[in-house]
């Protein structure tokens, strides 16, 4: 997984069907000593995950399995946990 | 997912069979700031996007979800919406 | 998907027993601007893409589906479409 | 699979139900000559690794096969060994 | 699938049970030109590679097709294939 912070919203109306619902947000991951990296991606979140937040976040296949649905989402990307705490020693 | 520009088109009629009636899109994803990347993938578009505007692409297994067939396809990109605004209030 | 361009081929004997009969072809990507990029991958082929032709390279779990075999085969890129023409307006 | 040094831990209380039980680690990947990248994911443990050990991390899709349970988890690094020895002759 | 060149080896034995019995190598992938990048990764090995040659890896969910076992295996590299020769006219 990816740890990253809520940096914004992203609205779509015309969507596939399957995915209506659902609630996308922009997410900067970390990279090292926890900076922000210079990229942006889009992940459905369910947990109700807020602007400034960090997040724990899945990507790929496995992003599938996070969803109560009938069938599998063409999702690549979802929120998993909001992080409360992190420790590095080093 | 990511999300990108719909920059162009790409056509091939010597394709794998499976894939024949599917229009493919050259995206161009968006990185920080929601500048363009350095970048060019190219999406399955079921959604009618056009040039311009600006797209959520999932990719990978999941990608093989958003479409009704009997089997899946080999097609690892897809576009699932059509942006109408995003907002990132820092 | 990515957009590459056929530029050798790899030859294998020792290999795993599902994949003996497979081609395969070295693939550089395209980038933005559709120039080269500095990569290199392996994809498997039954096309017949030829050297010096551009292909649409399907990536990961989806290129397990472009063969029509008893077993999934442990192929992680193929080729799905060479491409007759390109257009990027911009 | 990626060759990765814990580097700490992440907690998170607001998580998806069903990855509630697991332990996560930041973990910064080796590149070559083995020199950490600048990077850091997060995965998941259940062997017990701790802090400034040298692990082996499966990505992806993959990862979901580490988990006895029902269900596959939304899941995508986990630990699957702690290394005791590498060689790397030149 | 990408073109390596088998560099070292990996041992551990605290493991995840069910990949015991397999063997761990160090792959440093190729890029343009046949030169090596500055990345290195850790590939399961059935096929019995030996320390500086050139192997053809599949990675993530296809790396499981590789593995004869009643269960997919957390695996997401593997060597598909040694190579004897390749061929890049340009």
């Amino acid at each position: 997984m990816i740890l990253g912070k809520v940096v914004g919203d992203v609205w779509s109306t015309k969507k596939k069907e399957e995915v209506n619902a659902l609630r996308f947000l922009f997410v900067q991951p970390f990279g090292k000593n926890l900076t922000l990296k210079e990229e942006l991606i889009v992940a459905a979140d369910e947990i109700g995950a807020g602007i400034g937040e960090t997040v724990i976040v899945t990507q790929g296949a496995p992003a599938m399995q996070a969803f109560k649905r009938d069938n599998l989402l063409p999702i690549d990307a979802v929120v998993i946990g909001i992080v409360d705490s992190m420790e590095m020693p080093e």
